[in-house]
């Protein structure tokens, strides 16, 4: 059986990304489609708006036949990490294509991009530096370097959001030396980070997000931007818990543990550095809300995301000691099943005895650092929930099994 | 002019404190009276039912001359350095007098069991351990290891609460050759613990707790038991925030710590210890309110107050090494105010400048190890308000003037 995979976040699953599964389908010819999801924390350093075990419904209902976890220590990470982390699994799980959304569209200038990166890395390393050091933030002076190095070769333009993650993908691949086919299709419509609706059906998922937690547009506000087996699904979590999960529900454990963790514990915390939790610290007893935390915290030389992304690691109390591992190999060291459809199980199965890593169903049954770690992130997310749901949630990591799915008949078993 | 000493909690203020101070006034003739009252958290682990700046004016409004706080690290601890630190700082207060309620009601037995202990000392420590190792509790031992001991001597029955209190007192007079002469009065009606109303006016403060936490009677209930400028404290807290404070209220963020904390930071919270907070972590995920997590946690070895203390530890992340100074010098070293009425402040004034200790007004102006324990009680009982009031919260604990109080005119200024 022919397998493809993509890495995904589903924060909530949309038309985007049902195009983009369908597309995957299409380039690649594969039988199943198996999808890297983060779980309760994502890349930009937040909570997910619905719990992974609906996202992965949303998922299995949409096309995907294999939904596995990105652990905690890859999904709330930089791109190189994050790429690097989903980039193992999918090798790990024999999937002879990568299929990514991108602006670029095409493939061959992220190959240029990462032969180019390769042959010349000290050069581009100093050049980053250098811009850095003039005050430009890390992403913005990565972009500003590749600008200055690639002259007239036609690479991907790493200044937009996605042709980033690609190129990481891309870079991951051949620095593991995996077999992985990189391909990618044009992203249409709704930027990444547009925060604006720019289409009557397709719309970015950050401008859900916003529209539902920022601007609290009731939910039929933004049916149209989803499948209908995704918004029946976000319809029904909010119909069941009366809440949707985001930064404010965590707010107070967040303040909580940096106005009594002291300065030795939270230095020790991953990505706590240059003194940046101390600002923490200091912004975080008047702040009324999140938001208000942040804009107080914000400065030029740190992203929102850097930012986000530290806030988590203070809230799941994820230390450098715990992180480093991630660092050093760059690959996972177990695979978290979330959910299958028959066609899934069935492709599981001739592979699971040839896999290199673990493929864990219940994580009762395995022990890791980094399953600690997960599960750490799996308790902040149940205490986010309404009082009388965190008691089960916070026993729902434990005893959850896989989704199965039913793709001829529509339905879970 | 002339001062005495008193302990107290004043959770809340109610008719045996009242007793206690006028009879205070009328054993010691003192011109002046010094209250030594916990902050935000007690000593049997618990938080205040009401804050620290609402019982200050009960106290002051019901013959209190001048209010100073036992600093955290000695006010949730046992008896013995609960005593010291009082001690201390009533001493450096030049108080001639320490009047403490008692079960005994009379001071020989309890300076005869001092001399007594202080005689024969290893051989009282080693019937303790051996009662420890026969399974016995730690105050239940020291009960029995005394009887044993005594003889026929006339000592203070040492397993009542209050007179195991006033022992301690008296010891710690007496380890710290201070010239504080002790004194008791006989606590009428109401045992220390008593959880149901025994008289028509008196009860004791656990029984008004257990009323008003537990049993959600309306708070005209307990009107009977509090003098009315008291009880009128008591009411107008409720209206204005809507709430009692009490451990379930802090019961989400022991929870979160206690899952995300990890072995090596709880191990080295103060007085975790043989693995307990090994049980608590276990103890937590399931249960619904804090009663239910200690009705799991409790074992015949520990006592409830051991255990709420711990717990107490464990939320304001107080270490062993942030603690251990108060065991090794048993003595406070700062004196934190309060209020004072206008003749406290007279009385202050003639003292001030031979103190031992610095009587702080504005606690920003002073930087100790033990303030920033303080600071930690205070944003965990903050953070236990209702939202809108958090903010409030936190930053009252460096905004807050000392309380003056005209009792000429029967007034705050």
């Amino acid at each position: 059986m022919k397998a493809a995979g993509i890495i995904v976040e589903y924060n909530p699953f949309h038309n985007g990304h049902f195009y983009h599964l369908q597309e995957t389908k299409k380039h690649s010819n594969a039988e199943v489609i198996v999808a890297v999801m983060s779980g309760y924390f994502l890349q930009r350093g937040e909570p997910a708006l619905v719990d992974k075990w609906t996202r992965t419904k949303m998922a299995l209902q949409n096309g995907a036949d294999i939904v596995v976890e990105l652990p905690y220590a890859f999904a709330t990470q930089k791109a190189e990490i994050f790429a690097g982390g989903a980039v193992s699994i999918l090798d790990s799980l024999f999937v002879s294509e990568l299929v990514f959304g991108s602006e670029e569209g095409k493939i061959d200038p992220f190959l240029n991009t990462v032969t180019l990166l390769d042959d010349q890395r000290a050069e581009y390393d100093s050049l980053v530096k250098e811009y850095i050091h003039k005050g430009h933030s890390y992403p913005k002076s990565t972009s500003l370097a590749f600008q200055e190095l690639k002259g007239t070769n036609h690479c991907a333009d790493l200044s937009q959001p996605n042709n980033i993650l690609g190129y990481h993908y891309v870079k991951a691949i051949h620095d593991q030396n995996s077999s992985i086919k990189p391909e990618t299709v044009l992203r249409t419509k709704a930027g990444y980070h547009d925060a604006e609706f720019s289409d009557a059906s397709i719309a970015s998922a950050t401008s859900i997000r916003k529209k539902l937690l920022f601007e609290k547009e009731p939910i039929g506000s933004v049916e149209s931007y989803l499948p209908e087996r995704s918004f029946i699904h976000l319809k029904h979590f909010i119909k069941q818990y009366q809440f949707l999960h985001g930064w404010n529900r965590l707010f107070p454990y967040l303040k909580y543990r940096l106005l009594t963790a002291g300065r030795q514990e939270l230095s020790a915390v991953y990505e706590a550095e240059e003194g940046l939790e101390n600002r923490l610290v200091e912004c975080v007893r008047t702040a009324a809300s999140f938001e208000e935390f942040m804009e107080h915290v914000k400065t030029k030389r740190y992203t929102w995301t850097r930012l986000q992304r530290l806030c988590v690691h203070v809230l799941t109390n994820a230390r450098k000691s715990d992180m480093s591992p991630a660092l050093e190999t760059g690959k996972a060291s177990y695979i978290k099943l979330l959910g299958m459809s028959k066609s899934g199980q069935e492709y599981l199965g001739t592979i699971k005895k040839r896999s290199r890593l673990p493929i864990i169903s219940n994580q009762n049954q395995y022990e890791d650092p980094f399953i600690q770690l997960d599960r750490k992130a799996a308790d902040c997310y149940a205490l986010g929930f309404p009082e009388h749901f965190r008691k089960e949630w916070l026993q729902k990591e434990y005893t959850t099994s896989p989704i199965r799915y039913d793709e001829i008949n529509r339905k879970f078993q």
